[in-house]
């Protein structure tokens, strides 16, 4: 192995950053160069490369964002767009490509892994946590903190008005967002895609506890489960409580990564690089019963990760 | 002077709090007991009264929200709901109040003071900073970080994808939010509602900045300039640049108060007791070119409060 | 089980108001009562007692310190204090008492339940994360985090002024805090207890680095490692940089805990009261590779736990 | 005006790179070009610039310490120290310099005007807040609040453990930031050097809040008040009550910048770009009374800014 190529992939998860340093810091000390790929695929198929240092990921490490920047690019999913891919890599002498993203970025590595030559590792790294065969990505334990911290100041509104509010979080198809943040907020409601729910229910619980005494109350609503909208104007209609929506938009997916998300950007990328240093491809970093291993391209692309409703029932449990 | 009332109104600020805390402690310096009507004035016409005393008001100042709660209460503006509040100071001897919100509670506090023979005095505390007479208001400080440290991580998005983002920020009809958040986070466009627009201009300085290498952009748009979602489509159809519309919501009224939305707290609170102890009344307690001063009930409700344009010139100008 | 009593113990750690909301809902779902006993060990030997009801704990998830409030109390350790401690037990028809802390309080526990026929489980939380038999205490996260915070922010001044910065962090005699503080910032490097260091090597490093162009640089020192003062003048003296000392105080035990620490402490809280609810004693709730276990008093209490070296040399490698 | 040089000396400030950002794109508008000197007055003897441009300063508005460096350097204080920078100057064809530090930084400044064509304008920029002729300097926002959000977080185990916490802030010889700190965290008791105190007061009060029934307390100390080791011995074998210090460090000088700092650099930017526009020189961009206003370098350095003792009496007040 002499060079690795680096590219961050679909949208951006803060960690990415730390993630990057880790890869070239270790590939340093593996004798290994490393180049990074600009804008996601875009960079592979128009050769637009900069070059990664140990010094040049200096003071990176909590940075949001992603100094490679990244894009979302339809036409590296062609064969075209891959041929063209190829031949950027092997202009470039890579010989190893690291791909930091989510599951979609996965899919993409594994058709790519077909036609390429290159040995490719991917690093899990999304705030929806919805890659299968981790525990959890880079990115999400911020965005859970982003969200906490943000719906611990909506509380204080919530309780000073007497409110209901729903709050919609990021987590694209999955509730993996809206569980962690619903349970550590203390919410009295949290509803995700992967549970089917009417608003009757909704209404009833909010009703009961304003009957016990909990005037207020915070739902946690994934944006999976669709229109928090019309969601929060049955149930105004229907309990006649003041309720209101607010959405927790894309800062969210910014802001210093937590040191968690920095740990995991650090252990994943060392263990990316040595899979490739190591002959081994087509293997994601992962995090399995908190220890360091590879699950294929192949078994996390096929298969769904399983929210643990086990979260949701101990959440409605605690806040009664 | 033997007892004071206290009432928070309308929506939640963050310091009102602590202003609760210094008229508190203020008025046991001199003498004075204090009592707490809760949820606004619903708590004047239905009696609902908590003692506040110096031990009660303890580990409040750096707390969101009202302790008092607060309510929109439409029975008050009627005769017979001011009837019913004069009622309830007699009842509790309470002869001077002191009104905690915004201008539409100044209104509604105006109206009473003709209806009462309780000296009433007034601290302007909302995150919109819309009181006709004070430079600044408790909260807006703090809501003004709030929105600033949300925008930095959103930049962190904006800047990985080469994206546009609107980020609507509140301050009802007015753009004082707007105009600080978007000065102090760099924001290359600022909308408000005291200036008009036409789309097409917005545009128009995207594509500029776009041809020069500013590939990423933040508009910071006050939620009083209307529908931002048209706007973020309309953008992204003409520019082609792709656009996202974040709309950062209740977050902004809750939270610490900054060191001065404490500190505005502290010396109003201080202040508004003193004018009742003194006598006075109709006042309301202000800044004024970094003094704390008073402006009556009369003044600032008749008047509307400037924004200084000079501020959206200097953010132009910085921005480029 | 009827009645279950809450003691926290020893220093305070954030999250600690997070399980005792859980065992209070968790207990009351199992139809037991829960009462709480203040400051510490003391409220046992005094019986100073709290009712704690699903109400009374509102609002509590997101706050540090313990309501319970906490002290270090050595006559608890003598026959009459747990004598005295039974006798309140008695009293009070306590059939199982959950005992909140760490190590230190963790082996009171176990001689007290040598000597009461209350049954007695443990839920680990402090900062120092020094708990054999489970991966993480409640609050290690939380300290971890307010610790990055604060040197992402002296990192500043350590770049802009080419300086060395000691930075002392908390951790009592381990170096868990240390390690992953260290790793996470990026520091050049971690001093811990558990690895013997001379000065002259740290001098060496910095002078390496130094030539090698990173002029500014951060050491992260636990306070277990002796005296930082005198560390950092004789850097200061062998490498002619301007090396300063900071060290990390209280905070690190304060402040909102972070999601994992409430996601922990509701996990644990949840364990705790069903071990007892089970029949079963002597257990302390447990992360253990990822799942939620229990630990015996008598394991967790006579083994230390091993720090992994591998995060000191991961973090060497890193940061070059 | 052809070309303006900036210089950030002494200690750094959260604001300075808002301050430089405001300055180039403010400059540009004037058709004038940027340089700056690095490593402060050091950047002027040894001919170190780097060119400053309106791109190469996007992205640093919320960056903490300064993208220029500084130093404390003692060489320029000599008359061929200022002869070098002269000669800088004139090499570089510098006819208007800005000068961004604190009251040190100016008195320099002043003498170095005697010696040197160029015009010279100052920006104030110091945590300490201690420059004669303005309000406020850019940082001192910033250090309030990180100081008041690291108390808060004491005040969690202060009330868990009863304890006293000294909590030792920075503001070199002046009481600045402890007096603005101690009021907006409702500390029990302000020490600032402006204020002789005999420690017995100290545990008088401490015994009377004890005896009322104030268990814990804060005691804010401004560094320059002394040995607040000592003080802290003293204050637990007088009380009896256990007292920690804890002495907030070099974070204080990081971090991002408030939005505060962030406008009063953006004003104060534009301000000295235009004073040298005018033609005129030797002038400090002031906040007086809520106006941006110049002093001059004669009158600032000469005269010591008060402490306005109102504000202890009202934290004094306040705080019962």
């Amino acid at each position: 192995m002499r060079t690795i190529g680096v590219v961050t992939s679909g949208g951006d998860a803060p960690g990415m950053n730390a993630a990057i340093r880790a890869i070239v810091r270790v590939a340093q000390a593996h004798g290994i160069a490393v180049i990074g790929f600009e804008r996601g695929w875009e960079g592979l198929i128009y050769d637009n490369v900069m070059s990664l240092t140990p010094r040049s990921v200096s003071g990176i490490i909590q940075q949001g964002g992603t100094i490679l920047r990244t894009s979302r690019n339809k036409e590296f999913m062609t064969d075209e767009g891959m041929q063209k891919a190829s031949v950027t890599l092997a202009n470039n002498k890579v010989d190893g490509l690291i791909v930091i993203g989510g599951d979609g970025s996965f899919r993409a590595a594994h058709e790519f892994s077909k036609k390429t030559d290159t040995r490719i590792a991917g690093i899990p790294a999304t705030i929806d946590n919805d890659v299968y065969g981790t525990d959890e990505t880079i990115g999400f334990d911020t965005a859970v903190n982003t969200g906490v911290t943000e719906i611990d100041k909506i509380r204080d509104t919530a309780t000073s008005l007497d409110r209901v509010f729903i709050v919609e979080v990021m987590g694209r198809t999955r509730g993996f967002l809206a569980a962690m943040i619903g349970l550590t907020v203390g919410a009295e409601i949290i509803l995700v895609p992967e549970v089917k729910f009417q608003p009757e229910e909704v209404c009833d619980t909010i009703l009961k506890n304003s009957a016990a005494g909990k005037k207020s109350g915070i739902i946690v609503a994934a944006e999976g489960i669709g229109d928090t909208h019309a969601l929060a104007k049955e149930i105004q209609e229907h309990t006649r409580i003041e309720t209101r929506l607010s959405v927790l938009g894309y800062a969210q997916r910014g802001g210093h990564p937590t040191a968690r998300s920095r740990f995991l950007a650090s252990v994943f990328g060392k263990a990316a690089v040595e899979f490739l240093a190591d002959g081994k491809e087509n293997l994601i970093a992962a995090l399995q019963h908190g220890k360091v291993t590879g699950i294929s391209f192949d078994e996390s692309c096929c298969k769904s990760k399983e929210l643990d409703l086990r979260l949701l029932k101990l959440a409605r449990e605690l806040s009664k």
